[in-house]
């Protein structure tokens, strides 16, 4: 049970940003600049960091999430679990496997990113731009993970939840639907 | 020095918000409505909070600005000082001594805060929105503290520059001034 009243039918974060609209609407707006805005990163690539940090950081909710997600870009559930398994032998190119690398760095500390793995992102192609984007991703699902674990929110366990999830995700990114969530009373989020 | 290209006179997190306006607005807004919008809990709380954290996670540009600029509301050394020492000797009420071993539990991860301590804050006096606040500052500031020091940007160590930073924001708040920031070009940060 969540440790502040929140929206039975808004399980996860998605209760969390309606609790506080103030704090929700530039949570909602700086992920949809860094995951949906313009990027030589496209928005599939985005969502394995957000995946990968995710799943590091063992907040179920996030990873459940951004794996559907990237599932649902991707056409397929292949290359998000292999990301979460190693990235290292995942089917993502090689500047990918060095900013994953990156972002795992990030979620341990800051201070954990080297200079050696900066090197190698470059070395693989990376442009400056992409690193900072990796970098400030994946401290912002260490923002998303706390936020949503450290008030112990529901994460639901059928899979049509995050199923439905990725699809509003893909057709409408990050920003508050206009009609707002009542329609989602009653879904099964057992 | 910083991994990717950042203005010589903006050190710390002040160059990355100036490197990215797009992902640097929402989150000055965010940290805005967070630390100066309307509350319960003071703007020196909570500079504590984001200063406790800051120092948890080593961050030593955070931490020596929050500390400046609690100091400055506070209008003395001491409070930040022996919080960072020890929050459970610290000059503070028993509603902020539970709220930032929330904070501080936050940091270490979001499975890490407890039901007791949830508890706690609740006996001494806290209320709802003061725990999701404290725990939505504690995340910011594990975003802040591993954007910066993740892009490994660069941490004065003129307290000068401290002074001046926290002057600023206790006047003008976290939003960017509208003249910008070229007036600072040539300060001693070293």
């Amino acid at each position: 049970m969540p440790y502040i009243p929140l929206e039975a039918h808004l399980p996860g974060i998605t209760g969390l940003l309606e609790y506080s609209p103030e704090s929700g609407e530039p949570i909602r707006e700086l992920t949809q600049v860094l995951l949906r805005g313009p990027s030589t990163l496209t928005e599939g690539e985005r969502e394995l960091i957000a995946t990968a940090v995710s799943h590091r950081n063992a907040c179920r909710f996030c990873t459940t999430a951004h794996t559907a997600i990237a599932d649902v870009l991707f056409g397929e559930h292949e290359t998000s679990a292999k990301v979460k398994e190693n990235i290292m032998t995942a089917p993502v190119s090689g500047k990918m496997k060095a900013l994953l690398t990156i972002a795992l760095q990030v979620a341990e500390s800051g201070k954990s990113v080297t200079a050696g793995s900066i090197q190698r992102a470059k070395d693989e192609g990376a442009i400056d731009v992409e690193i900072h984007d990796t970098v400030l991703i994946a401290s912002l699902f260490c923002l998303y993970n706390r936020y949503v674990d450290g008030l112990a929110t529901v994460t639901p366990n059928n899979p049509d939840f995050y199923e439905g999830m990725a699809n509003r995700l893909k057709e409408h990114g990050y920003v508050r639907l206009e009609e707002g969530y009542d329609h989602l009373k009653g879904q099964h989020i057992e």
